[in-house]
């Protein structure tokens, strides 16, 4: 699967190529770092994303003017990275962090058609709320049609992952220092009601049993 | 300070080109995003970075191939981004993610000099964990030389926004279900003790007290 542009050259005991590994980093995300080209200038924007099966879906509002423009096929990189912990060395220079990232080079294309958008649409919400779709109001014609939803395949891809305690010198172990690892977690806290409901209703069980992929280990 | 690259266009009411905010929340980052470009297509890597005064540092090993391509003035985009909760509407297209993150575009050049190498450094060190620095060995001038690091001018940047519950249509409000935000945070978990420790050493009450930004509020 990793292409010479995919292939992890720095630190190569790091890399990741089983598609498995990528997949499960991809879904425990939650936002993406997409990468895009505007001249000779790169910019780096956050966006929601989901995968089913080998495609990772973005969206955005149809006039958005990097959604139009990748949506032409400009060559983009999408970058999803979870953190695991801040790793503590006996070295100021050893000092690093746990972390899982996935790199996805490729083009967008364009999701045309109502019911593709929808099925589409319905892979972000369960990727970011398992349950929730089925409680809310689905999106109208209208709504779908002012929707750009763009398709990635997820075929030149690669993942890097660190883990496990620091690396420190050899001569440095007998330092009196503690080392090792302070483990990062992303946690859900108690739901906060909208000021502006209407009509009472409690948070349904989809809401109060969500966690982040993370929490729930 | 926005110029007509970092002006934001989308949703310009969640623009902030306030500079105590844009440098408050890349100082609660951990992580950041860097956009490249070679040949027409970006990369973008998670790194991490720190922030001093109106600079953003970077640093790698001295011998990696794209901090090597980034010292020479390549044009880089650095976004941060700091997840804030979940944003659950009663439409599904208006979910949403509350967040903050910052764009900032520019070049980065080389720190040359092992003093002024230190100091970027342990403004490294300072942001990751503060007071780990006048614990642990110090880098030696070999380690400083064989160091890259790259400062970034925070001229040209700006930040987005979004914070609150969820902005539904008009008529959805009279809908029977829950609506609101589940906020996320990031947390510190209980330090794993490095399994290699020669010395027994108890983690100073540097190590033992520190917690991400968002989780000290």
């Amino acid at each position: 699967m990793p292409t010479p542009r995919t292939r992890v050259k720095r630190s190569p005991h790091r890399a990741v190529y089983d598609r498995d590994e990528i997949y499960a980093i991809l879904d425990e995300g939650i936002v993406a770092h997409l990468g895009f080209v505007d001249g000779d200038q790169p910019y780096v924007i956050p966006i929601l994303y989901a995968r089913a099966d080998n495609l990772i879906y973005l969206h955005g509002a149809a006039a958005g003017r990097a959604i139009r423009r990748l949506a032409g096929g400009l060559p983009v990189c999408l970058t999803v990275t979870l953190i695991d912990g801040v790793v503590l060395a006996r070295a100021a220079l050893h000092h690093s962090m746990n972390y899982r990232s996935v790199v996805v080079l490729g083009t967008c294309r364009p999701i045309e058609g109502v019911e593709q958008r929808e099925v589409a649409l319905r892979a972000f919400s369960e990727h970011l709320i398992p349950g929730r779709w089925d409680e809310v109001r689905p999106p109208g014609e209208k709504e779908l049609k002012g929707t750009s939803v763009l398709a990635m395949d997820l075929d030149e891809c690669s993942a890097k992952r660190r883990g496990g305690p620091p690396e420190d010198d050899e001569d440095d172990y007998d330092m009196p220092v503690w080392a090792g690892v302070i483990p990062l977690q992303t946690v859900a806290r108690t739901p906060i009601t909208d000021p502006l409901m209407r009509v009472e209703s409690e948070p349904s069980s989809a809401v109060l049993s969500w966690r982040p992929t993370a929490q729930r280990r």
